[in-house]
């Protein structure tokens, strides 16, 4: 699992699993609140035309479990936490999403899998399209046979 | 105060402040958890180019208290809740966030406040122009020489 994360929002990590990366968005923390910020585009590495929320997940259940042909996610707790799994065919990754200010950059032809939700948690995905049923790969030895070809 | 919301996503209501606007956005609830969507420039009436996050915020703070000239935005309380205030200059209504798939669509030249936050509230806002300073009034009597002109 990924112990590190980045120290500041200029400098993305990638995690050795295909493009993958780790970002620390800006944070701006005031007796008034907390305001973490970012712009698509620039700070996230594309335009964004989908949001999604994903919340009340039972801590037993296992979502995601797909990649997509195109599509870039880009996923965020926004409250509570949970887990990330990042699967490029030949590598894997395990993530812990804990914060508002953390996000994981999921490029096309990445296999994911969200699991161990805590009771409370919220998670915020930046979508690149449109939804489109075609761009989804749901078989993994489809999903190796098809990386193994790139 | 508002007390009714939109039943279903096709109908969004206006609530006669300015062209403000209730949305509510696709829910899907199943045992394995609930999704909430919506996309750019179709559920949402603007392209997106920059969000922002606000949470730990203090049940007796205010915040907010200004309006742009520019950019439109549209506010999801996706835990928690929390009330926003609309006002056109002439019309002012408050509207209670309490829900992942209720969206307000907050156009250019409307004040908003946005207070009451409940202690796990996290509050996510779509805005439609990168961050531009120029692009706020700050000051509520310019705001209302500024419509009234308008």
């Amino acid at each position: 699992m990924i112990k590190y994360w980045p120290t500041n929002k200029e400098t993305s990590t990638k995690i050795g699993v295909g493009q993958s990366q780790l970002f620390l968005m800006s944070r701006i923390d005031e007796t008034s609140g907390t305001l973490s910020v970012g712009e698509f585009s620039k700070d996230i590495p594309f335009a964004v035309k989908r949001y999604f929320l994903v919340f009340n997940v039972p801590s037993t259940e296992k979502r995601g479990m797909h990649a997509h042909y195109k599509c870039h996610q880009f996923l965020i707790c926004v409250k509570g936490n949970c887990y990330v799994e990042v699967d490029d065919g030949s590598q894997r990754e395990e993530i812990f999403l804990d914060e508002a200010d953390k996000g994981i950059y999921i490029p096309p032809l990445i296999w994911s899998k969200q699991h161990k939700y805590s009771e409370d948690a919220v998670l915020l995905v930046f979508a690149s399209d449109y939804y489109d049923p075609d761009d989804y790969v749901h078989d993994y030895s489809k999903f190796c046979s098809i990386v193994a070809k790139n």
